[in-house]
C-alpha cells in the first residue's frame, strides 16, 4: 500500500522553495516555505523541507513547482469597485463633483448595455488580477448578470452588487421611477439566479447607493432582505460634507449618515461601508460597536472626497480594508497603488492635526492586513480566504521581487507595500486553478476583451452624448 | 546631386505615425506625427506625411521607424533625486524622522564608499529610465565622481551635486570637520573634473544639503561660487516645522529658511529648492520674484514633510517641477508615479483649507508640464531640453498607450498623469542615443547590476551598524 499509489488518484500541487507571508493569526512568514493545493483548498504550509518529506510521493513531477524563492501571498480582495466603470475611465478627470456626477458618470452608467457591463468587467478584471486580486466587492453597477458572467470567465471571486436608487434629484429617467419593492424584488432576483455559482466564486450583496439615493423604506428593507439572506449590504458612506448635512436636516438627526443608519438600526456585521470619510468620533464608536467593515479607498478619496480617520478607525477595532473605487475616479484600479497610497496619506494627513506627518502611522504590516485578512473579512469570507492556512481556499499570488523596482530587499514586508509595483505580481491563483501565470492572463484573451472594450467605450460615451474638451492643442 | 547621396553622408532617424505631445509653447499635439533626428538633436517634428515628404529620401530603410501609434513625449526631468541613497531601499520605513536620520540614514551616507556610489547610481539609474526620466537632478551624496562614471554609462543627462554641510549636531566624525573654504574648493575641483563630461549630458552643480547643516559663510561663498562658474545650487529649503523655527531663533528673523535666504540674497534664478513645504506668502512671494526654482517631492512629502503649497506656488508664477527624492524616503523612485500623487494629493489639500477636495485642482496637463518643460528650467536646460522643439536634443520617449493599464483611451493627457504606469514606457532616448529600446536596458548590463548592487547594500549596511527590526513572525 505505497504512497504513490494512493496519492495518484488525487491531483496536489506544491509550490516550494517560497518566501510565503501567511498572513495568518500568528503573523508567520516561512522564508522557505512551501504550501500543498490539494483541489480549491490549501492543504499544507510549512517549511519546504518538511513539506516535501511529507507530500511530494503524492504529486507528479510536474507538480512540484520550485517558486526560486519568490514571495507567496494570499491574494489580496478589493473591497470596493465598480467594474461597470472601467470603460469610463479617463471620462471625468479634473472636474468638480457636480460634473462628474451630472454630466459624465450618470448618462455612462444610464446608457450601459448588459454587454457593455460584460466587458467592462472583463477590462476591470484584468487590471484586478494583474493587481494581485482574487477576490473584490462589486460597488453597485446596472446590470449584474453581465458582471457575473465576467468573473465566471475570468476565475475571479467576486460579490457582486447591483446599483440601487429609489430616489434623488435629477437622476436619468429610466433609474428614478424604481420603487423600494422593486429594488429588493430585482436583488432577490439576482440573488436567486447567481448567488454561489461559478464553483462557488460568486456571491450576491444587496447595493445601496447612497443614503441620498434611498428612501427609509429601502434602507429598512435592504436591512431586512439582507439579514434573510445571510449576505452584505454594500454601501457609500459619508462621502462628502454635502451628504451629512442633508441627512442632519432631512432626517433630523444632530450628525450624518452613520448616525441616521445607526438610529434605523442598519449598523450590523454584514454592512460594507465604502469610504466613511466624514464620521465624528461618536459615530467612529458605533461602527465599532456594531463590527461594521470600511473599505478605504485612498486615491479617489484624495481627490473627490478628503481625508478618512483611518488611524482613529483602526484604533478603535474597525475593520478596515481597501478598495480601488472606479476607473472615473482613481484612475488606477490598482489594489497595489492602494497599498503605497494608504500608507503616504495616512502619514501625510497628521500634518494638519499636529503640525507634522507622522511616519509612523498606519506602518505596512497593517497595510498587508487591510488588502488581506481585512479585506476576507469585510466581504464576510474569511473563513475560507484572506491568509495562507490549511484548509483555506487556495487564493494566493506569486510575486517577483527580484527586479528594479524592489532590490535591494532590506526590509521584505514594507517592500511589498511602498516598492512593489504590479509589474512584480508574476502568478495568480484563485480557487486552487491559475488564472494568470508568468505574467499571462489564462482564462481570457487579454488583447480580444481589450480590443472590444476600446470599441465598446466608443459608442457607449457617443450614445451617452458625452464629450471631452482638449487640454491641449490638437493637429 | 540628388537628395539621396547628400543624405547618405548624414545621419537621421525618422519615428513616424506617432501621437506626439510637443509640450511646446503652443501646446501642439499631433495626432499623426513624425520626428527626425540628427546626431543629438530635433531636426524637425510635424504631421507624418509631410515629414516622411520632405526627409525619408535622406534616411535609409531602417532609420525610418514606425511607432504604430504610440505616444512621444519629452523625455521627463525628475529634479530630486538622492541616486546614492538606492542602495538604502527599505532600510528607513515607518520609523520617525530622527530615527531615520540618525539611526539609518547618516550611518548608511557616511559608509558609502564611490564604488557603493556607483553601484547605487547605476540601479536607481536603472529605475529613472525605466520611469521615463532623461534627465535628473542629484539631490546631493557623497561620490559625485562615482554617479558620474554610472551617468556616462547609462547614458542619461544630470546635473550632479556634492551633499554639502559644514556644521550640524550628531554629525558622524567623518563629516563634520569640513570647513566652508574645503567645501567651496572641493566642488570647484568636481566641476572641473566632470562638468561637461560624457558629451555635454552632465553638468556640476553646488550642494547645501540645508540650512542647519551650513554656515553664513558657506551660504555665502556657495552662491558666488555658482554665480561665478554659471552654474545651480541644490538645496533642501524648508522641510519641516522644526527647521523654520530654528532658523528664527538662531538667525533672528521673523520666519524660516527662506526669509534667511532672501535677506542674504541667495534666492536668485540658478536655486533650485527641493521640498518648499513650510512658506509663508511672503515666502511664496520672494521665490516667485527671484525666479527660485521648485522641487515638489509628492510622496517624499506626504511621508516625512507636509503638504507643499503647489497650487499657491503656481498661481504666483513660480516654476515647480517633479522629484522622487531618495528611496528610503518614498520608495518608488518612479516619476509617473510622482505625477499621480502630485495631481491627487494637491486635489486631496484643499480638503483642509475649504471643507472638500478640489478636483479641479493641479490638472493632468500642469503635471505634465512639471516633468517636462518646468523639469528643464528647474535644471537650467531649457534652451535644449524639456520640450520637443527643432534644434533641441532628442531626448525623449516612447509610450505605448494600448494596455491594461491605460486604455480606453478617451482623455490621451490626463491618462499620461493619471493611468500610466512604468510599464507603459516602451523606449526612451537621451542625447540621440536609445538608452531603453523596447524595455531593454541598453548601456548597461540591468541583470548584472542589480546582483552587484543586493551583494554591496548587504554589506555596507553590515559596516554601517544598521539592523532592522522583524515585522512579522519568521521561521
Amino acid at each position: 500500500m505505497g504512497g504513490t499509489t494512493e496519492g495518484s488518484e488525487r491531483t496536489i500541487l506544491i509550490l516550494h522553495n517560497a518566501f510565503i507571508v501567511t498572513m495568518d493569526p500568528a503573523s508567520r512568514v516561512f522564508t522557505d516555505g512551501a504550501i500543498v493545493v490539494a483541489g480549491d483548498r490549501i492543504e499544507a504550509v510549512g517549511p519546504s523541507a518538511q513539506i516535501i518529506r511529507d507530500f511530494s510521493h503524492l504529486a507528479a513531477a510536474e507538480s512540484l513547482v520550485d517558486l526560486r524563492s519568490q514571495f507567496l501571498l494570499p491574494g489580496f480582495v478589493n473591497t470596493h469597485v465598480h467594474t461597470s466603470q472601467q470603460l469610463g475611465r479617463g471620462i471625468a478627470d479634473d472636474v468638480d463633483l457636480m460634473t462628474w456626477l451630472h454630466q459624465r458618470i450618470w448618462p455612462y452608467e444610464s446608457n450601459m448595455t448588459e454587454k457593455d457591463s460584460y466587458l467592462s468587467t472583463l477590462l476591470c478584471g484584468i487590471e484586478l488580477i494583474r493587481s494581485g486580486v482574487t477576490c473584490f466587492a462589486e460597488a453597485g453597477g446596472q446590470h449584474v448578470s453581465g458582471m457575473a458572467r465576467a468573473v465566471e470567465e475570468l476565475g475571479l471571486r467576486a460579490c457582486l452588487t447591483q446599483s440601487i436608487m429609489d430616489t434623488g434629484d435629477g437622476l436619468p429617467g429610466n433609474w428614478s421611477s424604481c420603487s423600494a419593492d422593486y429594488c429588493i424584488q430585482s436583488q432577490k432576483e439576482l440573488y436567486d439566479k447567481h448567488h454561489n455559482t461559478a464553483d462557488g466564486r460568486i456571491r450576491v450583496w444587496f447595493g445601496l447607493r447612497q443614503i441620498m439615493n434611498a428612501t427609509n423604506e429601502l434602507l429598512l428593507k435592504t436591512r431586512d432582505a439582507a439579514e434573510e439572506l445571510k449576505t452584505g449590504i454594500h454601501m457609500h458612506v459619508a462621502e462628502i460634507p454635502y451628504e451629512n448635512q442633508l441627512v442632519m436636516s432631512t432626517r433630523k438627526i444632530d450628525h450624518g449618515t452613520v448616525t441616521y443608519l445607526e438610529k434605523i438600526d442598519l449598523l450590523r456585521s454584514n454592512l460594507l461601508a465604502a469610504h466613511s470619510v466624514w464620521l465624528n468620533d461618536a459615530e467612529i464608536g458605533f461602527f465599532s460597536k456594531a463590527n461594521v467593515k470600511v473599505s478605504h479607498c485612498p486615491a479617489s478619496a484624495m481627490r473627490m472626497l478628503g481625508f478618512a480617520r483611518i488611524k482613529e478607525m483602526l484604533e478603535a477595532g474597525i475593520c478596515v480594508s481597501l478598495g480601488t473605487d472606479g476607473a472615473p475616479s482613481n484612475n488606477r484600479m490598482s489594489i497595489v497603488d492602494e497599498m503605497y497610497l494608504a500608507s503616504l496619506i495616512n502619514k501625510g494627513r497628521e500634518a494638519f492635526m499636529r503640525g507634522t506627518t507622522n511616519p509612523t502611522a498606519i506602518p505596512s504590516e497593517t497595510v498587508l492586513k487591510m488588502v488581506t485578512v481585512n479585506g476576507a473579512k469585510s466581504v464576510l469570507w474569511d473563513n475560507e480566504i484572506g491568509s495562507l492556512e490549511v484548509g483555506k481556499k487556495a487564493d494566493m499570488i506569486v510575486v517577483n521581487p527580484f527586479s528594479w523596482t524592489m532590490v535591494p530587499l532590506h526590509d521584505c514586508i514594507s517592500s511589498l507595500v511602498y516598492c512593489m509595483r504590479t509589474e512584480n505580481i508574476h502568478s495568480v491563483m484563485c480557487n486552487g486553478q491559475w488564472i494568470m501565470k508568468d505574467h499571462k492572463i489564462l482564462r481570457v484573451n487579454e488583447e480580444e476583451v481589450i480590443s472590444l472594450a476600446m470599441d465598446a467605450s466608443v459608442d457607449l460615451l457617443k450614445r451617452a452624448g458625452i464629450s471631452l474638451p482638449k487640454r491641449m492643442n490638437y493637429l
